[in-house]
């Protein structure tokens, strides 16, 4: 019997997980893998882009995790590069693809999807000029990079989001000027605005001009086409290169073409397994799909490669046979400008005011070790808990080193629907190099358990 | 009507939070506190006594978070320094006090003990000759740093717990040949023997002397009364100081010459709200107690500060009138060796096994960031599940900078009792400075789930 053949359209995090972990599960006789990927690299980090555009990572190929001849070599997964997927039709179980300008199908017996997302891309004159990047793919991390080591002096980053943020920070470490422009009052829409305020002092420590409240109206373009200045409903900015960081949107409209389910968010709809709903021979995962938010019990988009690689490998057990669901998330997500750690679990203030909740937010200020052991660093936590249950609905962390990564005993307690009260009980460890006697993030929890009581 | 008064014996951690929120329930008018202590200072860190010796702490009194005069002025704690209990009648509401040679009593109408701990002194000649040192008190810390300030050369650490191994790094921050010497086959028994492992070649890297598997049979003592040579089965050891690092035991000679009930660690027994078993009158907390261990379920002595405050707050909430309990402990702790962080919670395979557990024990190693982000540092992570319900027992922690915290997540799961594939699931945060893409805690817990099911 000839084996099944599995498409993959995506190479990246979700499509590749997925592929290896349906492979492990079945082996070439049975199974036939081809992956097919627009782009020119497989299994790469996009969340190390910024480091390798600031320099700290010294090379592009450092980013790729497995390149497409390890998955022929050591897995017989056949890698299509700038092979883009331009079809699906599902009747028929076909893909078309399109490569050197020529379509052709393929077809499948089951289908991944790992689509990724594309850069939020308003609709204002001049934002698909030249000079004009989102950084979603290496593709366009190279394309930033170009243009930094063409000579770019000015940079403008539209909307101060994560990747907003450390593209900012990666481009002054070049030596560019930056600008960050945010229609919101704050920036780092994902904290609230005490915490995001902590950010963006410490943005124009770094001599990044930070502009909030601030709307673009478009971009300028010279006579060569490129980028010349952006202009806002506060003024002109001269920029030789703009980056989008206003987000991301699901990259559906393949699937969408093709009849596939797709929910509020504009993700991809799939049950707990990774498959996509009413279709036995499909599955998405990743950045495409949207993801069961646990506290506020609905789908979100959630794209974020932590869950890309979560989901890809749920669904490639359960196309290689086995069982497996991807059980939700919380939100968490932690990142870094400069010296500055950010991270956050939960809810934030609006979320959780959005979603109907009443609470008591707590924030606290600490020092990350002993305070009288050297190296010890301001932290400021903030938790939310609900009044009445005392559940921690959220939490929010900003400080020095070794402060964000605590934002997972929150993420931890958070997801098992623990109270505050609790949470302040909990063994974690001392020691004068570590923490407090009383960590951080136990005093804001005794704190959020005593105003609630 | 008079005031009542509140006794408290320890000037340190679990006796002063409890005299602390005593007094910040009932005031001056309603309740008079008097706290005896027989050393020079009070609320101090103890756990800051080798930071201090090794020199990363410049000065003793950063290690005294409260000092007597701030408890007097803030708060109106009267503290008597230098002052001794030496007898406790219960029947009376008396504690026999010995200061500056002349004993007295002095009456409550309620007890709090923070007796603390003692150094574990076995019984072999010369242990107590002049030159060697427990490390339990600040008065400990403070002839440790003469003696090397005075010209001592060679040290020997006998017993290679934390404390122990602290110390060795300290002295050998200051110039001195230290050798740590244990007669178990391996350093930092509350570690497993692979883990422990990589303590003890780091500890070698350091060009301390390791001896293991070495029992001591006693010190030899020069003409000056001073220790000499430490004396082992397998050989002596020249020393001109000998730090005892085999471990604490509950200081509590007093609780039981006054017929408190003692439990089998002896500890002093108490119930949720740190009173003492059958005593409406006393409480205790802190090094002095056994504490619940909620895994194990039983009562053990875990001396450690963080605990000691926690106890400590809930005494004095329930003294001042409040309610408050303290839920137990797992065992979480965490220290440093030079470059080197070691953590711990829940069961060692040892006490696991001791318990009539069957457990699956994974270890792998990952990195503490990305792998090609700069500063990624290696960590090796084990989880110990229970057989059959999948459950977290324990899991612990060796690495470099950024590894050892991350015990706490293990922690949070441990305590709720989750299973390692639950753990698994987790949203956690993730960006290349922080993490790899899957945290290294994750990937051992998946390892778990897989190998048990």
């Amino acid at each position: 019997m000839a084996p099944e053949r599995l498409v993959v359209i995506g190479g990246d995090a979700a499509g590749m997980s997925a592929a290896s972990q349906a492979r492990h599960r079945r082996d070439c006789d049975d199974l036939e893998i081809v992956a097919v990927e627009r782009g020119r690299y497989t299994s790469y980090s996009a969340c190390g882009i910024p480091y390798w555009i600031g320099g700290e990572v010294p090379d592009l190929d450092s980013l790729v995790v497995r390149t497409p001849e390890a998955f022929r070599a050591k897995q017989q997964i056949e890698v299509l590069l700038c092979t883009e997927a331009v079809g699906l039709d599902l009747a028929r179980g076909e893909v078309t693809v399109r490569a050197d300008g020529e379509e052709r199908q393929v077809g499948y017996d089951r289908l991944m999807l790992g689509l990724g997302a594309v850069p939020v891309r308003p609709e204002l004159p001049g934002l698909a000029a030249d000079g004009v990047y989102g950084v979603q793919t290496l593709d366009d991390g190279a394309a930033v990079r170009a243009a930094v080591e063409a000579g770019a002096r000015r940079a403008v980053v539209v909307g101060g989001g994560y990747v907003g943020l450390e593209m900012a920070e990666a481009m002054v470490r070049r030596g560019l000027a930056v600008t960050v422009v945010d229609q919101a009052d704050q920036v780092m829409s994902t904290v609230d605005s005490d915490m995001a305020a902590l950010v963006a002092d410490a943005m124009v420590g770094l001599g990044i001009q930070v502009r909030l409240g601030t709307a673009v109206r478009g971009v300028e373009t010279g006579p060569d086409g490129r980028v010349r200045r952006v202009v806002t409903a506060a003024g002109g900015y001269d920029a030789d290169l703009v980056v989008l960081g206003l987000g991301v949107r699901p990259n559906t409209a393949l699937a969408a073409d093709a009849g596939l389910p797709l929910g509020e968010s504009r993700g991809v709809r799939t049950d707990r397994r990774m498959q996509v709903v009413g279709q036995p021979n499909v599955w998405a995962a990743g950045d495409c799909v949207e993801t069961f938010h646990r506290i506020l019990q609905r789908p979100m988009h959630l794209p974020l490669g932590t869950h890309a690689n979560k989901q890809g490998r749920v669904a490639g057990i359960n196309i290689g046979g086995g069982y497996a669901t991807f059980p939700g998330a919380i939100g968490t997500a932690v990142t870094k400008i400069c010296a500055l750690e950010i991270a956050r679990t939960g809810l934030s203030e609006r979320e959780a005011a959005g979603a109907g909740f009443e609470y008591q937010a707590v924030t606290v200020g600490s020092t990350t070790r002993a305070g009288y052991y050297p190296g010890a660093q301001p932290i400021t936590v903030k938790v939310l808990a609900e009044r009445g249950s005392g559940r921690l609905l959220g939490g929010q962390i900003v400080g020095r080193e070794g402060a964000a990564k605590r934002i997972d005993v929150l993420a931890t307690a958070a997801w098992t629907g623990m109270t505050v009260a609790d949470l302040a009980s909990l063994d974690l460890s001392y020691a004068p190099p570590f923490a407090p006697v009383w960590d951080p993030v136990l005093i804001a929890a005794r704190k959020a358990a005593e105003q609630l009581s």
